[in-house]
């Protein structure tokens, strides 16, 4: 009989794996819960109405069609039986396997706050961001409508809550929404006078950058009219707004792009974990005491040279992915281990609004313009990889007909869920 | 002080008559649920993931950029009162008007049972759409799970009730979304098993049309797999599925594009009716009794010279708007009344599939592959004219990342609202 292996996570990690296991000899199968690999860093458009769906999504069968191996199942894993081998899911039979790769990723962590999660939106999933795209853009409409001055600043305030890369694309991009997008569209309210504010309890935004670009960035963050909030945490966030520090400050919409906690995959097995909850993985990415299970991407720890773990990078979980495929496929070869995983650092890269970013590669650093272009030229070509794949197959294409942009969309059922959550 | 007119709807009727009152001395309030126009004649392609949301539509608000003398308010209109001259709103104050507008629209009517409601779906709008796209390719994952045989048929057992244009052009394309582009991704299912049935009480699908038009139609869909079911009607929808006649059908999607029924605007205005609800109005499309008050488009029942009501189609809801608009925009600066509405029929066509059409010119019909490129022509042209004002203003498109096509997403969300609706 075949080998058999299942990966769960669609994500660039588990992704990766699949395609390294091409032309293996085993029955491969995918387990996640959505139908899509969905391209991540680009997520934050589609909360702010530039990009649809569709751009930054590709269902998981069409980008397995040339691996006739590979079976998908849509289904939600909720634990492993590492003794029987088995993989539990939600709903349905257990799956057996013979090799595990677990890329489950991470999901966002309100630090033992779980009841701001109701008031505070995270930006995960696909439906995160059209969440984020219907309160984002209802709060302006309400505003329109709305006669109380306090209440239409209130409706106005907009607070993202943490300075990494997603806060700080996120606090940008909605600068830009309400002073150029949305700048003439309103006759009462002017969205000009939206506040923006970004809090990070840190000295720094983007503070895993070096030198001088985190203070570069806060500074390009204030030139958009963000108020950046700098060494003060978020003490409380309720239905009215937040308190920071000591000061409370209304806002209708916040965002929450702080603090990543691991998916339970440590949990399930009962392995050690860092700190975030993340399995402590081998120098091969397997997780101690069993060599057949492999943790890849958010949801393991591994540890470099340095003693430091490598950091949530797509570019992490992408080669971990393609290194335990290849792993595996020379396994059931019967060909020798490769030698341990190292992580190759391409660079990091933020960006700010639509014209600057930060760029760290290592030897040299850019910022500015430039960074924005090194910027968009990389994740063009990323993007041009995960989607020429599709093109061959897509056969019918209505391309011709779209030409336009701006997903400023608010339905009727969407409008009601926000116009409950807006209180 | 400026006369003030209050237009309800921005569907194609009343975002033709915002259009037709450009530069005319009066303050135009624009009201809509929704926060943008819809080109619904392609909504059907959001529904079965060839083309994503906001390919189609766009916000009210940058569609009026041109015209400051337009407010949009997104609320939801729940009456009028004509003596007062008001119109209720759902949420807020009335609003006082001048001159009324209604350009509501229809819905579906399930002709007296609305407790199907529940397990038939409708395609009005965009969460519409999106509602049946998840209950599509979820159908296909729940399927490929399953291991009851009679469960899979079910579940792959697709019902379109009503053969109006709707009607065919979703079932021919829930046909090919089967044969063609998922064909190939499922390993345990085989969707061309697929069973694809359009239900029509009547005795030919698209009736409106002359000739043999309607009998080449049907024959199309039967070659693209379609069961085709004449004369008889749907007499039971429940979370089994369908009894039609006298047979029951166990069906998991049913999806529901019979008979229409007029947004309640007559009730409103104790106005006198037709059959379905609509408004019948006077030759200048004014509300017989109130001559500051029209009604235009799928919500009103306008008799041409023959004495039958103008079918429910977009040119007429367009023609009628234009009409309306330059009515007041003549009665506002003191001109002449224009001449009683006239309807100019340009044709009418339908879609089967992506490669067949029929369509009625009047004097000559076409049918086949030139009648789809005609089809593909027109709609492109109407897209264009619609969007191109778009273009102009969203000065920060990331047109270059989209060229993939294929809306194939399941969130996570949606799936467990499928889930549950699929029992």
């Amino acid at each position: 009989m075949r080998p058999r292996i299942v990966i769960v996570g669609a994500g660039f990690g588990g992704m990766a794996a699949v395609r390294a296991l091409k032309g293996a000899a085993a029955d491969i199968t995918l387990v996640d819960q959505t139908n899509h690999h969905l391209f991540q860093p680009l997520l934050y458009q589609v909360a702010t109405a530039a990009l649809s769906p569709a751009d930054i999504a590709t269902a998981s069968r069409v980008l397995t069609r040339g691996q006739p191996e590979v079976r998908v199942l849509m289904a939600e894993a909720v634990g492993v039986d590492p003794k029987e081998k088995l993989l539990r899911l939600a709903d349905g039979d257990p799956l057996p396997f013979d090799h595990l790769v677990l890329a489950t990723g991470a999901a966002y962590s309100f630090f033992g706050h779980d009841e701001w999660a109701e008031h505070a939106q995270v930006l995960k999933s696909l439906d995160d961001a059209l969440a984020i795209r219907e309160r984002l853009l209802f709060a302006f409409e309400k505003a329109e409508r709305t006669d109380d001055p306090q209440e239409v600043r209130r409706l106005l305030t907009f607070v993202v809550v943490g300075g990494g890369p997603t806060g700080v694309e996120m606090a940008g991009t909605i600068a830009e929404l309400a002073l150029t997008t949305l700048a003439r569209d309103f006759r009462r309210i002017d969205p000009k006078s939206a506040r923006i504010l970004l809090c990070e309890a840190g000295q720094h935004v983007l503070g895993a950058f070096p030198a001088d670009l985190p203070a570069y960035a806060t500074e390009a963050l204030r030139s958009l009219g963000v108020e950046v909030r700098l060494g003060q945490a978020v003490s409380l966030v309720d239905s009215a707004g937040i308190v920071l520090g000591e000061e409370r400050i209304d806002a209708a919409n916040v965002l929450w792009c702080a603090g990543t906690q691991a998916r339970p995959a440590a949990r399930w097995l009962a392995a050690d974990a860092a700190r975030n909850g993340a399995v402590r993985v081998r120098p091969d990415c397997s997780v101690p005491g069993h060599p057949d299970i492999f943790a890849i991407g958010d949801v393991s720890s591994f540890e470099a040279g340095d003693g430091r773990p490598l950091p949530g990078l797509a570019p992490v979980a992408k080669q971990q992915g393609k290194y335990v495929g290849k792993l595996l496929a020379a396994r059931i070869a019967g060909r020798a281990a490769p030698p341990p995983f190292r992580y190759r650092d391409m660079g990091t890269m933020a960006v700010i609004g639509r014209s600057r970013a930060i760029a760290d590669f290592g030897r040299f650093q850019m910022r500015g313009f430039l960074a924005w272009l090194a910027w968009s030229l990389v994740h063009l070509m990323l993007l041009v990889d995960f989607r020429s794949r599709v093109m061959v197959y897509t056969n019918w294409s209505w391309a011709w007909f779209t030409y336009g942009r701006g997903a400023r969309l608010l339905t009727g059922k969407g409008r009601k869920d926000s116009a409950r959550k807006d209180g």
